[in-house]
C-alpha cells in the first residue's frame, strides 16, 4: 500500500510502497483512512523538533489525526465490526494502569502516540487498537472530522472540565480564538449557558467567533484586560480559558479571573509567573489542561453529529500530500488540511 | 392598600383594603407587586388543604409566585435598593443554620413561605427580606416572570442536578410536559448537550415539547417504556426526570433508567414500590427534588434574561382576581395567570 | 490439577483432576491460588439458584473470591509480572465498553464472572486477565485477603461513595453490623470522620462493631428508629447505609435519614415502598449500590495493608473443602472460611 | 470594660477602659471573651503593615482569634443563646451576595475583619454578628481552641478541599510541618487514608509531625524532592499542599506533584514561576486556598471535640498581654499564646 513516511529530519516526507498491516493481536483494528488531518506538529516533526522525545526509528508513516473505516478486527475486540466508520483516538493506552482503570486514559503509564513514536495515518490503512476507535454516526463522514481527533479533543477536554463549575449568570473568557479557541467556543456553547468572551489579537477571529456562540467579541490590542473586567462588572470571570500561553497571555488571563475562579492553561509557550499572595487572597486556581480521554472523543463525536460543532476542511488526495505541507507552511489553508486517501 | 385576602376556608378570596406594610427590621425590603401567579396551590389553600400544615392565621394575604419593584429597604440591606426590579425567592430563609450556611437554603430549619404561613403577593405592596429578593435583568419584567419563582425554581432545580452528570451522546427523558416540565425542557436544552426524550400523554404537549428543545416525543399510551428503550438502544436513559409522580408513572420511569442512571422524583402522588433487587443489580439511584435555592433563581432568571427559558401569561388586574381563580378552575388559563396590581 | 467442581445441582461438589490452564491470550494470567473464599453464595449455587441466571455449563470450577500468586503472564502484561501476589477483582471485565472506559467496569457490557458463569477458584491454578489482578502489598497474604474480594468490596463501594459527602459533625448510620457491615464500618473509619452509629439485632454485633470505629451502637428491637433519632438531635442523619435490605429495614432506614440526605441500600430482600411527597419534601435520594470496580479493590487493599480492614478467617486445605461448606452452612464458621489449596 | 488597643503604629499597644458594646441590631451578639489568640499578624499591624489595606480608624481594639461565651443576643438571633460557649469566625459576612448565598462566606463581598478592620478579641467583651458565632461542643473550650479560628481554619480548609480527591493507596505530601501544617497534618489524618509525607527543614518539627500522622518524616536540607520521589514510586504524590510558600517551596512542591495532581498552595512570599509546558503536559494544577468558610470551622470545631485535632497553647491574662507580645517577638512560645480575659 502506500504510505508518505518520514525517512530523514530536514528532508521532504516521501510517498513510499510499503507492505499493508494485518491483524496479529486480539485487539488489533485495521482501518482504511479516509482522513488524515495535517497538522503543524507534522511540520515540526520533520524539523526533528520530536526525534528525541518521540525516539522513533525512522522510516516510518507520519499523521497523527485519523478516521476512516475498519476493515479487521482481531478475536476480542467487540466494539467496533469491519465495515464501521471511526475516528482514532490520539494515544493507544493500555487498560491496565491506574490511569487507564480511572477512565483517565491520557495518562496511561504506557501509551503509544501512532503518527508520532509509531505508524500514523498518511496511508491507505493503518492499525490500531480497540480501545482507539470511536464509532461515528451515519451523520458524519471520516474526512470532515479527522482534524478533530487532536487539537479538536484538546480544546473539548479543557472546556468540558471547565464547565463543570459554571451557572447560568456565569461569564467565561476564551483568549484565542485560531484553530483549537475556534472549537472550544462551539463545545462551550453546547456544554453551558455561560457568556462567552472571545479574546483575540486578529478583528476577522473574533467576529467569526461570534458567529459560532461568543456572545461578546474583544480584539486584544492592549485594553484587553480592561475591556474584560468591564463586561464582568470589575469582578473578572469565572472562568478564564487560555488557548495561547504566550506573548503576554497568562499574566492577562490571571487578571481576567474573578475571585475563586479557575484559570485554564491549554496553550503554551511562555512562563506563568505569580506571586504566591495573589493566588492565595483571590483563592484562584491554574488548571493544567492536556488532550482528552477517549469518552471525551466519543462525546465530541456525539456534537459533531448533532452539527453543534463543525470545521472548514481543504481536502488533498493522497499523492498531494505535498502540496498540503507547502499550503500549510506557507499559511495558505482555511480551515484544516486533510489527506483523503 | 387593596390585598386580596383568606378569610376562612371554603369561601371565596376577598379584596380588603389593609395597612401598608411598613420597613421595622434592618433586612426588611418591601415590594410593590407588578405579577403575582395564580397558581393550583391556591386552590387548594381555600380548599383547606394547607390549614394544619401552614398553621396561619385568618385572615392573611395568598399569593406565592411574585415579582415587582422594591420601594424602601432596611439599614442593612446591601444587594438591592429603591427602584430595583426583583423576584422573590419563595421562602424567607435565616441565613444562620447549616443549611443555610452551605448555600442549601431551601433546607433552612426555621424559614417563613409567603402566600403560605405569612401575607403573599396578591396585594399593592409585599413586605419580605433582603435573603428573598433576587434583582432582575433589564430585559425582563415582573410580570412576565413571576410566576418562574414557585413552579419555574422546581423545574430548574431538578434539571440542574440532573445535568451535572450529563454528557453529549447522553439521553435524558423527561416524563410530564406540562408547567412544570415545560420549562423543564427548555432549561435541560440551555444546560446540557444531551439529547431529551419528552413523554407526555398529551400529543399537543409533546408537540410543544418538540418545539423548545426535545428531540425525541413519545406519546404516552401504553408503549411508552418500549418505545423510550428503542430510542436508547435498549439501555435507557441515564437519566429520567419525573415532573409526574402518579398514575404509574415511578415504576416506567424506573424501567426508563440504564444502569448506573439516576430517577428523579419531581411530580409526586403515588408510592415508588421497586423491589431492592433491582436497585442493587443496576445500581440505579432515585433521586429526590423540592424547590430550588435563592441562587437557583438567580441562575434561572439569567436563562430568561437571554430569552432561553419562555412562559406564555394571561394577566388580570387585581380587582378581577375571581375571575383568574374561576378560569384557571375551569381549565381556560393558557400557560400561567398573573395578578397584576 | 485439582479442582473442586459442580457436576450437579442439588449434588455435593466434587474434587477432580483437571488439564491445568495456559496462557492462550495475551491478557491471560495464570494464578497459584493462595485463598478461595467460601461464600454463601456458593451454597445457592449447588441449590440451582444461580443456574438459569448464569447460564454456566456443568462441570465447572466454583469459587468467586481468589487470591494468590501469578505464575505466568500472556504478550501484553503489563501491570504484574511471575511471582507477584495478587488479589482477583471477581469481574473479567472487556475494557473497551463506555463503562469500562469510564473506570466504571462494573457496568461493563460484556463481563465474565469466574466462579459463576466460567471457573472459579476451589483449584491450584485460575486462569485470568491482566484486567482483574490487583497486586498485593509485601504485608498481605493472599489467605488473609481472598474474602475481600468480593463481600468486602461491596461494602468498600458503597462506604467510599457515601463517604464522599460526609464532613467532621455528621452522622451516618449503618445498618447491620454482619459480614458486609462489619468491613462497611472499619472502611468508613478509615475514609471519614463522620459519627458512625450502627443499628443490628445481635448484641454481640453491635459489640464487635463498636470495638472497630462505631462511636455508638444501636441494638434494634423494635426503638431503633427513635434511638437513632435520639442520637441525631431529631434530625437523622446525613447518611444512611443499609447492609440489610428486609425485614423492614428499608422503611426505617428511610426514617432514619436526615433531610437532603442518602439512603444507601446494599443488602436487598424487600421492596422499597415510600410515598413520591416523602421523598419530595425531604429531598432524600435512595442510592443503589452494587459491588466495586477495579480501582476499588485497590483501595481497599491499600486499606488492608495499612491493617485499617481485618477480617477473622478459619482456613481449610483444599482437600477438606466439604468440611468448610458444611462447616458454613452449620453456621459454625466465625468470620469466613477459606480454601487454601 | 478593658480593652488592648492600637493607639499608633510603631507603639506599644495599650490597655484601656471603653464603653461595653450593647446589642443595637437583630443580629448582634455579644460575647465575654474566653481566649483571644495572640498572632504574628498582630505585630505586623503594630508596624503599620495593614494599615493602608485594613483602613482601620485608630484607636480600635486588635485581636482577631477569639472565642468566649454569649453575655447577650439581637432579636433576630436564632442560632446561639445566652451563656452558649462559641468560636468566632474571623470574619462578619453580609449573607446576602452571590458568595455568601453559594456557602462560599469566605468571598463575601462586603466582609468585616475584626481584630484587623474594627474592634477585636483583646477585650473582655467582643460584638459581632450571628453569623460569626459557632457554637462549641461541652467538651471544649474557648481559651483551647481560639488560635484554630483563624491560622487553624485556614489549614483545615486546604486539606478538606485537597483530600476530596484523595484515596487509599494515594500519597499526599505537606510541605512545612510549623503552625498550619501542625493542624493540617491532624486535619488530613482525620479526613483522608491517604499517605502523609511531611517535608520540613526542622528535624524536631518532622519528628513531631510523624507523631500525629503522618507516615513518613523528610528533613529538608537540600535532597527533599529526591526523597519524595523514592517514597512515591518515582511519580510524586497526588497531592501536596505547601505551608510554605517562600524558599524555593512552589518550585520543588511543583516537582513533587504527580502527573494529573494538584499542588496546593496555603504558605506566601515567593512568586510561583513554570513553564505552561509543565502544567499542561502534566496537567497539574496549582489550587489557591484562602482561609475555610463558617461551616469549615464548625467543622474543625467537630474534630477538634472529638480530640483528633490539638494545639498547644500557653495562656496570659488579659492585663500581661505586653508579656504575651514579647514573647511572641522572641520566639518563646511553644504553640500559641492566648489571652484570658
Amino acid at each position: 500500500m502506500r504510505a508518505v513516511r518520514v525517512t530523514g529530519y530536514h528532508q521532504p516526507l516521501r510517498l513510499d510502497e510499503v507492505p499493508e498491516p494485518v491483524v496479529t493481536g486480539p485487539h488489533d483494528v485495521l482501518v482504511e483512512v479516509g482522513g488524515a488531518g495535517v497538522c503543524r506538529t507534522d511540520l515540526h516533526i520533520l524539523e526533528g523538533q520530536w526525534a528525541a522525545k518521540s525516539g522513533v526509528a525512522l522510516p516510518y508513516t507520519i499523521g497523527h489525526e485519523n478516521a476512516g473505516w475498519v476493515t479487521a478486527v482481531g478475536s476480542a475486540v467487540t466494539n467496533v465490526t469491519e465495515g464501521d466508520k471511526v475516528i482514532m483516538h490520539p494515544l493507544v493506552t493500555c487498560g491496565l494502569c491506574r490511569a487507564c482503570r480511572d477512565g483517565d486514559d491520557v495518562h496511561c503509564e504506557t501509551s503509544r502516540f501512532p503518527g508520532i513514536d509509531t505508524d500514523g495515518g498518511y496511508a491507505e490503512i493503518l492499525k490500531t487498537s480497540a480501545r482507539s476507535v470511536v464509532r461515528l454516526d451515519d451523520r458524519l463522514e471520516p474526512a470532515d472530522v479527522a482534524a478533530l481527533a487532536d487539537a479538536g479533543l484538546t480544546a473539548y477536554h479543557a472546556v468540558a472540565k471547565a464547565a463543570r463549575r459554571l451557572r447560568a449568570g456565569d461569564r467565561v473568557v476564551m483568549i484565542g480564538a485560531g484553530g483549537l479557541g475556534h472549537i472550544g467556543i462551539q463545545v462551550m456553547a453546547a456544554l453551558s449557558p455561560a457568556e462567552i468572551i472571545v479574546v483575540d489579537r486578529n478583528p476577522d477571529a473574533v467576529k467569526l467567533a461570534v458567529g459560532v456562540g461568543a456572545r461578546h467579541g474583544v480584539v486584544a490590542s492592549g485594553g484587553q484586560v480592561d475591556e474584560v473586567l468591564q463586561l464582568t462588572g470589575g469582578h473578572g470571570a469565572e472562568v478564564v480559558i487560555d488557548f495561547v500561553g504566550e506573548g503576554g497571555s497568562t499574566a492577562e488571563g490571571l487578571r481576567m479571573t474573578r475571585r475563586a475562579g479557575d484559570y485554564h492553561v491549554v496553550g503554551y509557550g511562555e512562563n506563568i509567573d505569580v506571586p504566591t499572595i495573589d493566588l492565595i487572597s483571590a483563592e484562584i486556581n491554574i488548571i493544567g489542561n492536556l488532550v482528552g480521554s477517549y469518552n471525551d472523543l466519543a462525546a465530541l463525536m456525539a456534537l459533531a453529529a448533532q452539527g453543534r460543532v463543525t470545521l472548514h476542511t481543504a481536502k488533498y488526495a493522497l499523492d498531494d500530500f505535498q502540496q498540503a505541507i507547502d499550503d500549510l507552511t506557507a499559511g495558505r489553508v482555511r480551515g484544516r488540511a486533510i489527506l483523503v486517501p
